[in-house]
């Protein structure tokens, strides 16, 4: 993949939690976690898994630990094959609760 | 710039944009071209501009063409110096309003 087609794939995954906690959920904690993110400027950081297996691991840990997630898969359109699960999106959400999620994960 | 924090630069563009329309902007239309786009599967496609007067001609040419659009500069916590101008994001707006601003620009 691409760095462009692998940025886009980060950028749809930040932008569909943020689609899910304002238009989808009635979680007020969620649009709170929201609104103190954006008041510190939206920070992100890009994490990698080490295969798809750890990747659906990590995605099911942040829905058991109630963190808004998504699981982005591609259309498919151009360098991938329909369906293939390229990265997942968690939070916003206060650091120690990421951290319980995420926190062994290296940088890309 | 690594990867991982370009991938965030690129998100940090595509969630601006989406907060502008949901939460700032009076403008209906905006929000009508952000439905059509969710409804898409809110495809991105993360083109690249030559410097940083061209990025820069771009915003104020998406802004002339009153489409949605960010200036994107980094805090500057890790690799940059704070205030670089990283990206701009533009839309979601129809295919043809995009072209106008965008559509001479090659992929990332």
């Amino acid at each position: 993949m691409g760095k462009g087609k692998l940025a886009a794939q980060v950028a749809h995954a930040a932008v569909s939690n943020i689609l899910k906690i304002l238009l989808d959920s009635s979680k007020i904690q969620w649009r709170e976690w929201l609104e103190d993110w954006v008041s510190q400027g939206q920070p992100k950081i890009v994490v990698k898994a080490k295969d798809l297996g750890e990747l659906l691991e990590l995605y099911e840990k942040a829905k058991s630990s109630e963190l808004p997630v998504s699981l982005i898969e591609d259309a498919g359109r151009t360098q991938l094959e329909p369906g293939t699960v390229t990265c997942i999106g968690i939070g916003p959400a206060p650091d120690q609760l990421m951290d319980q999620v995420t926190g062994d994960l290296k940088l890309l």
